[in-house]
């Protein structure tokens, strides 16, 4: 088999056989096959598609690259959780310790935030001590004993995915359904579990921009997941302005933990509540969506959903006191209190941008070698179709160097649109498929 | 300026900048751009085309990647020639005397053979002694004292064409009018001449095989000529079986000189004429084909044709000798000679078939690297619409190696197909664009 002659062939629309994917994707994990053949493969991939089959033997190629992980010492039903990402979108932290709470194991491996998105793992380090480098038996233990983990992504997942992605991220080649749809999936399929919930957010957060293509991404994902014979549920959320208020990482964990006290945000506790449902019922816990959403409703009464965040923090290097007194984390030092400029309605929060003004902050990472100041964020005092008057705080700045501030508070000032006229927001949860 | 971003800029059917254009040229040769983020946009180049004015700022900025010839001290107009490839096609040692004879300058620089086409340079080394490494200087001085030289091309010319075609030939990208065309014209504008006689093939042993191929890229390559202000002519000619008789490095030396003896195939000297007499107009030697035709059969007929080859033979330091006795060339130990398997006429040669059983032979080149055997290769005693009897000659090879000698023949064999019905011949000139 000869590189040059597969590219052509997909340059002019044939189908590639699962043998010449896999023969390409293992090749170029090995290094055996340039970047350069690969990357004009993917360009000829944007023009001429993958059709299904080639989508699911991309999918299972990139998952074989490296490690799978065996969860089958773990008894239950386990179900992972993804989000294709957003801002201010802590939903994982509040629905795991519900789902562990109503007896569902929850074995989850997580990112690292890159760009205005934020990943669980910077979050959860938020927790002073916590370990989130667990080997594989440790995890495993973990959820044995207390029903819960949540690790880091080992380097041996997927590793075909990650050169890939990162080729594609400086090719022109990412904006591809079967591209994007197969990078998630052959990483979930690596970990291990036996079903899958996927939270596909879409608006300006998000990176689906429609609903057309975060619905396609969805079905992409979807129909994976059946052809691989995983349970696969996609939930498509909106992510047109941040989900609750906080943006930044302990300000987004206090604010889970709030949640679980049952005082947080609504929007972020249905969601939460939604993509929870959906692992209940693929856990064969519940069979339908109202029942699961009053098993977890239950957890939040109960405290029970709060003691296994509690728990979970303790199992893997913090303190649980952190849990019970929030004013214990570390707070940034500086504040600056964004104000209306006229009186109105705010009709848009770019919420990319809000995520790029906690970025300005020192919250997240340029590249992944930039250090994340965890203390540092942003609380939206005013979110979508909110009434303001002149001078009302929009939202509030937290930061530990002026400079910082000053251009976070520089870019959320042009986040946020105020109108004569309030606008309307999306529904919160768009549409369930895959059940 | 982003890499990433002119991809994306391409990919979405957009035009480049001038800027631009130069931009990713400079930083590819400087080593700045790497080969992926180039290939992907080959790729994207593939798909969505390169406009009129892109393409001449791709050629233009491969031209000034590297040295410019500077050919002013030369005096006259002078005309380079260039073809894209054929098998058998030894137009250059034909015309290249008969120009000079008639008193325009040629100046020109030619490449070696690579695959199943031949280079005049490979040619010219049948010559014992020629040297085609010269300096500009010598270049100069030896067009200026006897109107005519030819050399090799020089490593610093169009650097940036040489890096892109290579990355192209192994990513699936060769196959589009504006690079192949930029290819080609950027290369020829940097050889520093005022005129461009093109002489595109073909058929079953060219680059294009379509007659609507051959005529895009001709007006491609026409129109880069006028727009950077060169007077450029193509000639549309057939290459649907080889040029002559002869195909490999001293037999078609052989047939050039008996050509200028007035003994040649008809169909070289045709072609040869046609573009000579194309030169001829450039340089302003003559207003009309017919005429400058007749200039050249002239130089023929009175011997200053031969004479001025034995010239530029004997300039660059071989011997002049060989010219008038060809009999002194080195001459193959083996000789096989390919029968007729049945009656009938010869229908089709495939012509590229004719180069690989030369180049497998000894007569070519697999890689860059490979040593040219100049004795070995084909005549070919019987050509299109020849009526032949079983067991009559169809071609002769000739070799130094019994193995070689096998496997050029088996090739051979394939090339050739009897038919019961004649078919025809294609106008061995097809079309003259640019004048």
């Amino acid at each position: 088999m000869l590189m040059v002659d597969l590219i052509k062939k997909k340059r002019n629309g044939e189908t590639l056989t699962k043998e010449e994917i896999y023969w390409i994707i293992e090749g170029y994990t090995r290094g055996d096959i340039p970047d350069y053949q690969v990357s004009a493969l993917m360009m000829a991939i944007y023009y001429k598609g993958l059709d299904k089959r080639e989508t699911l033997d991309l999918t299972m190629a990139m998952k074989y690259s490296g490690d799978i992980l065996d969860l089958s010492m773990i008894s239950g039903i386990k179900v992972d959780k993804h989000s294709t990402g957003g801002v201010g979108d802590k939903t994982s932290l509040v629905l795991a310790p519900m789902v562990a709470a109503t007896g569902v194991p929850v074995a989850k491996m997580s990112g690292r935030g890159l760009g205005h998105t934020g990943g669980t793992i910077d979050k959860l380090e938020s927790f002073k001590g916590f370990r989130t480098d667990l080997s594989e038996e440790e995890f495993i233990n973990a959820v044995n004993s207390i029903g819960i983990a949540i690790m880091g992504q080992t380097k041996d997942l997927a590793p075909a995915d990650k050169k890939l992605y990162a080729l594609r991220d400086v090719t022109g080649t990412v904006d591809n359904m079967s591209l994007i749809a197969s990078s998630i999936m052959s990483k979930k399929l690596a970990a291990g579990c036996d079903g899958i919930v996927l939270d596909v957010t879409c608006g300006s957060g998000a990176f689906m921009k429609t609903v057309e293509d975060a619905r396609a991404l969805a079905q992409e994902m979807v129909s994976i997941g059946k052809l691989s014979e995983k349970r696969v549920t996609a939930v498509i959320s909106d992510m047109d302005e941040p989900l609750g208020f906080a943006v930044g990482n302990t300000l987004e964990v206090i604010e889970a933990i709030d949640t679980l006290k049952g005082k947080g945000p609504a929007d972020l506790l249905e969601v939460s509540k939604e993509l929870g449902a959906c692992m209940l019922i693929l856990a064969g816990k519940s069979d339908n969506r109202e029942e699961a959403k009053k098993m977890l409703d239950k957890t939040i009464e109960d405290g029970s959903a709060l003691s296994k965040l509690a728990e979970f923090v303790k199992n893997q290097g913090s303190d649980e006191k952190y849990v019970y007194d929030t004013s214990l984390f570390d707070k940034a030092s500086l504040k600056y209190e964004l104000k209306a400029h006229r009186d109105g309605y705010v009709s848009e929060i770019n919420c990319e941008e809000v995520g790029n003004a906690s970025l300005l902050l020192g919250g997240g990472r340029r590249n992944k070698e930039d250090i994340i100041d965890h203390s540092v964020g942003i609380i939206l005092n005013k979110k979508l179709t909110d009434r303001v008057s002149k001078g009302d705080v929009l939202a509030t700045l937290y930061a530990n160097d002026k400079h910082k501030l000053r251009e976070g508070s520089e870019r959320l000032k042009d986040a946020y649109v105020i109108s004569s006229e309030p606008g309307k927001k999306n529904p919160l949860i768009i549409d369930v498929l895959g059940e």
